[in-house]
């Protein structure tokens, strides 16, 4: 049977004791993490959630303690009375934050046993993935883990610190909302009450903070769950958190970007004591794309892509000369990049297939050149490509070329942060920019119509409103629209709404929706607009990701106490799982036999 | 077309401004509550969510300005420029915060029109409840619920200081979790990955907070939405919010009610600006029930119950007599209750029909005593029973007898706070309290087995362990766990849990469980046992519920900001609704057609 407390009252956490305790009567209660019994002295790491501490047992100064000491194993959750000492000479431990101290105990209480875990319980671990997660509750005990989740904490802190004194209330949203079928996938729940009817998690509060904004609150903010029932790639979970916003009387992208920003500065100021005192950069989305390929552009390094359509619409190598006609050829050009050989070249070419590109033309600038098409062209003409790569001897030139200017963007986009982690160019800093004057509109040549890039309630660069009914021009109306790029990551964005009716549903029109779908769909939310809606704005940032760009994680699971696999099931519950037959009856639904 | 705000910035907020303000340029923006137009001057209430103020403007100033804003309607969003004077004379308004001044206006912009709204937006209002829901967004800029939503945030606020300067760490749990049926219904999740998996919205987070606290988290707080699918009560809803916590190397009731406390106090001095100085009153389950029939004693009035029993159980009156035998006999005493009339008293016996008493014998102590059971009784067998209820001439005397001590308990505990609210007999203070010592397990004749009357990880008392293995003692056995009840509502509660496995699965055998079924539905969380868990305890408290007791408000509708109504439906968006077959197809579910 384990000890009761039977009074003991915690004076200290473990990790807050320096040489200036020396002499304190303590109690202290964690688990523990390590024990080491030399015979007549025992040693035993204490672990809490704010760090490790040293327990000695000396048997010479009391027997009984000593043998109780002696049974405690890994994991054993103990509290322990003593007197804080100095630890002298060899004895001093500098790789640990109180290792200028020790306990000495007097008294010490076996709160609970525990069994061997199924893997050690430290921050270097090769355990694979799923069973650390079948038992999250052990694989939380690690400090690396630990320190992620109260980082969580302290930058939600943080985030409501700043946005309660900038007038935004924390107001609470409704999970068992209305489906809305754009964008993603919704999970949905079966009524009990009304039978065949469902409920939708939200994949944001959108509607629901536009409506808080036309109820006059103002000012409104969330730091809500979002759903989203996609196919999870690397880094998605199928809940994840936003850092929601949402402020009336703006109508500048600026005007919420500059609230955005202060709110970002506030959290690298609190939590990593990083102070950015100049604005953030702001870059165009087309500037983005054209430098860096990319609408979340890693702007750490150089490496960028020029454009040599120009100079190639001409030339004797055929997929330049055609991709030339309607898209583009571009390139980059890798500095040493000589030096990667045929294989690494191959591997590149690989890997932009992903991106939907057919090939990557290459010319590897060694003593004698090495290319996949200059034999197809003039002296001159590899002269002025290579002056505009500003390719010099020793670099490697690598080109796309696509009738879609997408395909090639994506794809140097994504094989110059490819290169750039394989040579080690990504400097450890911070690089945060915000891009601005994103397409309104995306054409799915699937579909065969546009999408709203952000969604459907961003409003229209008020210059280019006039584009709205030129069929021709709906491509390059720019939306009012911002995203908060850090490290070439996606740390949130926004954009300026939509508060009037009549382009709230051009907008619906312009995606496809006839009046009746608009109605069924939409119906309450553009009445709104016909009852005062003043002019709104918002943003939502990723908190996942920003804890994870804080924090130096790369996975998004360290950043979540309880995550799920790319499944989305929970290794550790089992859910989702089987339910009683009685409750799908009362849902009226069937699971079909074969689904 | 609206105007732009093409460079206005809001400089003050409506509500802000007082006599010190004279002569202030000012740009306020909001929507026009009352137009006013005098045919040489036009006044606008203008509001935001801070209050009302009044805008002025003067035609022999500014012609073409006094015309655009006599074109402003009700809730019309605008913005103005102008100048804070000073109203004289009978020109002040002591009923308005700003009464003292108003904006004579340079400038106005119509951000916005509107129709004329389908109700008034005052606090004071009549129009059906099924009609405000339907226009939420409208409802909700009525003062009233704005004023509650911005304490709502306030007392989020307060809470989360709190905790956070305790050493609680707000911690995100899963809302896509495993389903546990035990207490309430779920409300079910379809998996697509999985077909025929389901995933359960949280009924709290009980089972995870837990986890926490085996993985060494220490302490925890999450402000958290839970869901039940029950048929709805008055002022229940299908989602609500708890601030939920759990602490670690706590095993006693009072650590946890200690630090709950605290967190009340903070709550009611920050949002209200009281203090409670002293401890909270502690009262065990069985003196609220013996006292005042509940669990969750209104204590700001007497009444209280008296238990005749011992007093009838020979008498000559057959209902009594029997009653006494397995049950009791008790009784309130309502003070000039004789002034109640016969058709009252017949009210009050409908009344506690609904809390399954099978009648309520009464006696009215007017000149001539009116009774329904003195006639069966001794004058000596009267006068001991008027005794033992301190009645006196004017007094009426209730009293209700069953063989189940559960409905004559339920019954006048009921009984008494209505007649308290009919006679105005409950003083407008807070009264609150801690109920302690609840039974652990409660019997269903029912279903002929025990429940947990918390839940089942509820920490027995260790001085009434030896109980769990007599079973005529189960009933016996006391709870560490504790209730606060303010002003006669359940405010919160929570427990000492168990921390030892064998108690835990003593714990699940009691409630009927298998070895199987135990392993099915918690064997993941009873391993977490094996690994070493700190003794721990926690406590939630019903948000909503505080938010309604800080602000005075008597529907929970009117604390959230998007509410259901009782058929767990919303009127705005219409939820839940039909979907699209093709998504019902992928999650491999199919409604039943007479569903």
């Amino acid at each position: 049977m384990a000890d009761l407390l039977n009074g003991f009252v915690r004076s200290d956490m473990c990790g807050d004791f320096t040489a200036k305790d020396e002499g304190r009567q303590v109690t202290v209660m964690g688990f523990a993490a390590k024990t080491r019994n030399l015979g007549n002295l025992i040693f035993i790491d204490l672990r809490d959630r704010t760090g490790l501490l040293q327990i000695a047992f000396d048997q010479s100064k009391n027997a009984g303690l000593f043998d109780k000491a002696a049974s405690v194993k890994s994991e054993y959750v103990i509290a322990v009375k003593g007197v804080v000492q100095l630890r002298t000479g060899k004895n001093v431990n500098a790789s640990m934050k109180t290792g200028e101290v020790e306990i000495l105990a007097s008294e010490i209480k076996i709160l609970s046993q525990a069994e061997t875990p199924p893997f050690f319980i430290v921050d270097d671990i090769s355990t694979n993935e799923a069973l650390r997660l079948k038992y999250r509750y052990l694989d939380l005990r690690r400090p690396c883990l630990q320190n992620l989740i109260v980082l969580r904490d302290k930058i939600t802190r943080a985030a409501r610190g700043y946005l309660s004194e900038n007038g935004f209330l924390d107001i609470e949203t409704p999970f068992l909302g209305k489906s809305t079928p754009e964008g993603a996938r919704d999970y949905l729940v079966p009524s009990r009450i009304h039978n065949g009817a469902f409920y939708a998690l939200p994949q944001s509060p959108q509607l629901y903070k536009q409506l808080l904004m036309i109820a006059g609150f103002d000012r409104y903010y969330q730091i809500a769950r979002c759903f989203r029932d996609e196919d999870l790639r690397a880094n998605r979970q199928p809940e994840f958190t936003q850092i929601d916003l949402e402020m009336s009387f703006v109508e500048k992208d600026e005007d919420v970007m500059q609230v955005a920003e202060g709110l970002i500065k506030r959290i690298f100021a609190e939590c990593k004591g990083i102070e950015f005192n100049e604005p953030f950069r702001r870059m165009t989305w087309k500037e983005a794309m054209e430098r860096f390929g990319s609408d979340k552009p890693d702007t750490r390094f150089g490496m960028e892509l020029k454009d040599i359509t120009d100079l190639v619409k001409d030339c004797g190598f055929g997929v330049f000369a055609s991709a030339a006609v309607k898209g583009s050829v571009r390139g980059i050009t890798v500095k040493g990049g000589a030096a990667f050989t045929r294989k690494e070249i191959d591997s590149f070419a690989d890997f932009v297939k992903d991106y939907g590109a057919k090939g990557l033309a290459y010319a590897s600038l060694k003593e004698q050149a090495v290319s996949s098409f200059f034999k197809f062209m003039s002296e001159e003409e590899i002269n002025s490509i290579r002056e505009r790569m500003g390719a010099e001897q020793g670099d490697l030139m690598l080109f796309v070329a696509d009738a879609k200017n997408k395909v090639v963007f994506d794809s140097l986009g994504a094989l110059r942060c490819h290169i750039a982690k394989k040579q080690n160019l990504i400097p450890d800093v911070y690089d945060i920019l915000w891009v601005t004057d994103f397409p309104l509109l995306e054409y799915s040549d699937e579909d065969g119509r546009y999408y709203a890039m952000h969604h459907p309630f961003t409003m229209p660069n008020p210059d280019d409103l006039a584009y709205v009914d030129l069929p021709e021009k709906l491509g390059e109306i720019r939306a009012l629209a911002y995203d908060l790029v850090i490290n070439g990551q996606e740390a949130g964005g926004g954009s300026i709404r939509i508060h009037d009716r009549d382009i709230q549903k051009k907008m619906f029109t312009l995606l496809g929706m006839s009046e009746e779908v608009i109605k069924e769909r939409f119906g309450f939310f553009v009445d709104a607009f016909n009852y005062g809606a003043p002019p709104h704005g918002g943003l939502a940032f990723g908190l996942d990701r920003l804890v994870m760009l804080l924090g130096g994680a790369d996975n998004i699971k360290d950043v979540i106490a309880f995550p799920k696999v790319q499944n989305a099931s929970c290794l550790m519950t089992g859910a989702p799982d089987g339910v009683d037959a009685v409750q799908l009856e009362e849902l009226g639904i069937s699971v079909k036999k074969d689904g």
